[in-house]
């Protein structure tokens, strides 16, 4: 009726202010505004859209949508080294009073001495013997407290700001995203579950439940005054990377999710398990493109290594996320 | 106003008319109607409503809202044996087809026989071989599988119903009474963490994520079409149970809960806990006092013995649920 009555000219007028408000509204709604438009922004939101539709034939129940994250360098950098060994490293440095002996034994003389070839040469038995040195003889309660501590005076050189203001963004924006359309979001990372907790649920809103992790053993007592306590012992428990992402899954969360996110050789197994569900599934990797504003690596990097995974995602039509390409942003502004 | 113009005698008419509405209108919403009136449900009432209420001393913010409960005989039945062991056999049973040795092998020879003296002194390396070679070589799907089918068939033998209808009705009321004053609800048991995640979302509300058992060790594989899968395989990795209890809250849950509930000495390190946290905790013990309606059982019973904890409790004022005094019925109605 009312465009029966109106002119060709005025219905362009119309249709343009139509648009002219549409467009904003669009905009403000935008529940990933830290992504550019583009294929993998587009996929992401098809997919939400798929299995929140109520009667279509990919419909998945909220009990089980369950998105599953890895950390180091999906959630936050990982880079030149992951975030957990600096903060052993100023552990040891930390704890040198007490132990003198350190100054002419290795591992620890090379981290005091900030000897970087015998540092990049440890492996992974090196590395494990700093970690369990600064990871345990204390209780969980005193060790949360030393890595809060560490959050709140640490800073990462290149950036200059809090390690756990290294985190991206775009991911943060995501994982809320999910969490609006009936989603539980999960951490699977191969970093330590308590190193982890002690952050996630401020930064991503994810709280100690919902972090599987790398894990030492831990041992209940009551101390002298009888008070109930957690003792970190200096043996590990269990390490959830590579074929123990799935297994850490199964663990904690009993579910195999519906979407999964990964950034490395160490995400495979959770990304094939995921694909594996019976349904539909979303599998995506974070690609580092972006050396201006973060790190480009990968086939050749000796951390975060994606070599494998980026073979089957291009082989299965994962979703291979391009930071240079697909964030208008990485980190959040700060301070 | 309307007072003013009313008689004395008008005003108890009023009075009692609006008593009269008021009382149903209380019994309506009355969140626990299978437990009596008294003190265990009034402790349990008024912890809600001193942890909740903001502003107040005892206010707790719901992310630290979590309440943990023991699964055998907490919410469940466990007389005359655990009811994972009734499985275990019955599986025996189904697998000795294709197991021809062990009709000649203990403790399966035990068990195919139905020789009560022989596996009432199985002890704990008996039961262990049993639940291994019942519980592993398969796929996780696969177990579940079995599990289901297991609880859709099985009878329980003295109440002739599902095990899963042997759950305790006016503890799925407290559950569920928690979720709604916005606690988190967990289980902490020594079962089996994959047997008991088959029915608790059903029965309790707890979804998977937020069971926690004991466990044994799995296995991550792609099987020959490709498709990944995990092994189940005959090896204890974690048991949930005693000073495992804490240690699996702090794995899984990396919170101190504020709210306990258990039934055996198992649970006392669980309680422990709880009460050693900074500020208001709930802990709670179902004392089995009602032979006729379920079983009466304490310090010398050889499944769920209440001895150690039952100590702590009157020495430090914990609730102590008395069966036959605080639960109106025990079980759902079935069929």
């Amino acid at each position: 009726m009312l465009q029966a009555i109106l002119s060709p000219t005025r219905r362009l007028v119309l249709a343009g202010l139509i648009a002219l408000f549409a467009i904003p509204a669009l905009g403000a709604e935008d529940p990933l505004p830290s992504w550019n438009e583009g294929t993998t922004k587009a996929a992401i939101v098809d997919f939400v859209a798929r299995v929140t539709k109520e009667g279509g034939p990919d419909y998945v129940a909220p009990a089980e949508r369950i998105a599953t994250f890895d950390n180091d360098g999906t959630l936050w950098a990982e880079q030149p080294v992951y975030f957990q060994v600096i903060f052993a490293m100023d552990r040891v440095k930390a704890m040198a009073g007490d132990h003198p002996e350190w100054k002419d034994q290795q591992p620890f003389k090379a981290v005091l001495e900030d000897d970087r070839a015998t540092l990049a040469a440890l492996g992974e038995h090196g590395l494990l013997e700093i970690i369990a040195a600064t990871h345990s003889g204390v209780t969980t309660t005193e060790f949360n407290k030393t890595v809060a501590q560490w959050f709140a005076t640490a800073r990462e050189k290149r950036f200059n700001r809090p390690y756990n203001e290294m985190i991206y963004q775009p991911m943060v924006e995501l994982l809320a995203y999910l969490r609006a359309n009936g989603f539980s979001t999960f951490i699977v990372s191969g970093g330590g579950i308590e190193f982890m907790r002690v952050f996630t649920e401020k930064a991503y809103g994810i709280p100690p439940q919902q972090v599987v992790g790398s894990s030492g053993v831990v041992k209940f007592e009551l101390d002298a005054s009888g008070k109930p306590v957690l003792i970190k012992e200096p043996k590990v428990e269990f390490v959830d990377d590579g074929p123990g992402k799935p297994v850490g899954i199964n663990r904690f969360i009993g579910r195999q999710p519906i979407f999964a996110f990964g950034n490395s050789d160490g995400d495979l197994q959770m990304l094939q398990y995921t694909a594996g569900r019976d349904g539909a599934s979303f599998m995506g990797l974070v690609h580092h493109t972006d050396a201006e504003r973060e790190w480009a690596y990968d086939r050749k990097s000796p951390v975060g290594k994606l070599d494998k995974a980026l073979d089957e995602a291009e082989k299965r039509g994962w979703t291979v996320m391009d930071m240079k390409r697909d964030w208008k942003v990485i980190f959040p502004p700060w301070p």
